[in-house]
């Protein structure tokens, strides 16, 4: 019977065949230890000559790397072996060789490691990051689909520039029409919500930033919630709702991946909701004390997001950024009107920005008055301007970035590990 | 208490406030009935002059189509009423004015309304079908999730052609770079398989057609899962079994919906697996005796495939193209070389193709050829090759359009309303 090794337990004593590859293999005299791999899990193979015979022993003498097999035998618990099972080889069948497979166990450069990024994915911790993306995304679909939200995807394709063209990638759409890539779906997750309430978009988002930082990807993924009849607040509650919601999914389903990788996981034990909140200002001052050169009135760069970020032990929310620094849709402050409605959310020791959102100007006129503020062209946003002009409600939502979240539950040191096949400012292979 | 409209029913006799927009008012006399709409529903307000007062129940009198407001008041079950309640008014609360709202009940064309889909989304019928899309979305994913398989995102910007350069859409990638944009998963799929054992990606995928069809969309989402060890009866019960539970839920789950749509739900519930299985050679017959034009050996085409999808009940798989019409990938059969191991899915009543894929060319020196036989440039699939190199076992999956199938399951005239914002030749607005 075909077993998958992530469901041996169910196998026990009972004759199984495993399909998959030869991860590493070690002999002792009359016995050959097989590390086999299927995707799901890692097993160790035990054969032995006595059960096999010289012949099959012999043949597994030259097995390599990688080589494709699959493993007959009987399911044995074993307490010392990693994931509590073994497996008494009756005989193995190889399916595909694999001579000098380039991806060892010794260390490589991260660009050689990149260029055989298609291989680099077979090795033990590119599959448990992978499969911690995999939980992480399923466990936000989760959290909203449970709560109502639709799923409504905006265009990827989009005719014009949200907050600038410098950072669009432009495509040649047929012979005369010039169509950029979506740096987000908000603008359209708010038309979306006014039609269906709460929504969320999901999807791969494009920078073209020439940025080589640990933090940059140019084609990267984000989910971006928005909710009619929403104010501040409730954009907050929702985002340390899904922080705290998705750690919590990733510690019940995917601690054995969290150990391979080594992670720590007492700092992500003890995110719970609410996190703490501060202004702007309150975080220059928090800046200032720690001797962080800062200047009030800018953006929190990424040097300063990672001096608060280490400050607190959980998420930490950032309200009330200059209204001049945001983005031309942020609703300003009634009380403190050059101060925006807006909230980044800060992933701990160090890892910064992975939510920023807030409420939205939802008065025709200031909104108008913003865009020309902004010097954008207004017939680019007369759609969006119907917004206001048909039935305009309080709104916000906004967009968590799938890369970075993973980078700090997974506590790496580069985002480029956390997606199949990263695309950089030079990486575009394979 | 804020209550939405799809949660109704628990708060019977009780006083609640839903926050919306008005969609119709019809007025009698002492008494406005106000048709709200919040997103999750429709619900009927009963506004009485005795209950409001005079000043209020006049105001009321001025409110037009897609004002936003709250309406406070009693729900109270009434058997007559869709949905099987109303609300007995006893205050309103107008957040934003709508004069002029131009997508009126009244009968527009097609052009009119997709330059105001932002617009034209709030109507019952698009609600409905992009609920529909967000059911069959999550069924997609839970289908793969509640198997073991990994969602392993593929990427959007891709250095080389698929299948040839004449569909795709090119990005300037920073100066002097060109980059394509996806229009299959696929390749790197099967890298992904032979990391994760069973996997799918699901995004955006681009296709640079000129086709002005019913069926084409030059932006479109497609799911495709690949298996490792896995033949092409392996890929045709995952693509019955997809499509059996796709179809399943949305009757579940979406049935006001499909109502609302006046979809006839009785071809839905007859779908069950297996579905009929047919070769090309078998569907060619067919076409004869109908009387349909058809080249044997050539691919069938959308009107061949409107033909053969209406004369089953249920969806059918066509198996064993010529290997000559199918990508370089394909694996060829070995009892028939010139026949590829494929299967395509018909969705029945016409609609045509919603799912291809079939068994994947696992030989390396094979595979060399049909690249060379294709006129591909062997460098850029070297990655791809490294598959067969180290470790190939038989593999394979599919693709599954969800507009498309979104389309038949509404049973609409047009992909263009399955999707918020449909991208088409001559379309990229809003």
């Amino acid at each position: 019977m075909r077993a998958y090794i992530a469901d041996i337990a169910r196998y026990e004593g009972q004759q199984v065949t495993i399909r998959g590859w030869l991860h590493n293999r070690r002999s002792s005299g009359k016995i050959h230890f097989l590390i086999v791999r299927d995707g799901t899990g890692f097993i160790q193979a035990v054969m032995s000559k006595a059960a096999v015979g010289d012949e099959a022993f012999t043949r597994a003498d030259h097995l390599s790397q990688e080589t494709s097999l699959s493993v007959a035998g009987t399911v044995r618990a074993d307490a010392r072996a990693r994931g509590g099972y073994e497996i008494d080889v009756s005989g193995i069948e190889v399916h595909g060789e694999s001579h000098d497979y380039p991806v060892t166990p010794k260390e490589h450069g991260v660009d050689y490691l990149l260029d055989r990024r298609h291989l680099w994915i077979r090795s033990e911790r590119q599959t448990a990051i992978l499969r911690v993306r995999h939980e992480v995304i399923d466990a936000v679909r989760d959290f909203f689909n449970s709560r109502g939200f639709i799923l409504c995807d905006t265009p990827i394709f989009t005719p014009a520039a949200c907050e600038g063209t410098t950072t669009l990638f432009p495509v040649q759409y047929f012979e005369d029409t010039t169509a950029f890539l979506t740096q987000s779906g908000q603008l359209y997750n708010e038309a979306n919500a006014m039609a269906l309430g709460r929504v969320y978009c999901f999807g791969p988002t494009f920078r073209a930033e020439k940025s080589k930082t640990r933090r940059h990807l140019t084609e990267f993924w984000m989910v971006e919630p928005e909710m009619a009849y929403a104010d501040l607040n409730d954009v907050i509650e929702l985002a340390e709702g899904l922080v705290a919601s998705v750690v919590a999914r990733v510690l019940e389903r995917r601690r054995a991946e969290l150990q391979i990788l080594e992670r720590d996981t007492a700092t992500l034990e003890t995110i719970r909701v609410p996190f703490p909140r501060i202004t702007y200002d309150q975080a220059a001052e928090l800046l200032k004390d720690k001797g962080q050169p800062f200047q009030y009135g800018t953006d929190l760069g990424g040097g300063d997001e990672t001096v608060l970020s280490e400050h607190f032990d959980r998420p930490v929310c950032i309200t009330h950024y200059p209204a001049a620094v945001k983005a031309f849709y942020m609703k300003t402050d009634p009380q403190q009107p050059d101060k925006a409605l807006c909230v980044d959310v800060l992933a701990p020791e160090g890892y910064g920005e992975i939510i920023g959102g807030g409420q939205r100007e939802d008065d025709l006129e200031r909104l108008q008055r913003r865009i020309q503020e902004h010097q954008l062209p207004q017939e680019a946003f007369e759609w969006y301007l119907d917004l206001r002009r048909y039935g305009t409600v309080p709104h916000g939502g906004f967009g968590m970035g799938i890369e970075r979240c993973v980078s700090w539950i997974c506590k790496l040191e580069h985002v480029r590990e956390t997606i199949p096949y990263p695309r950089m400012l030079y990486r575009l292979y394979p």
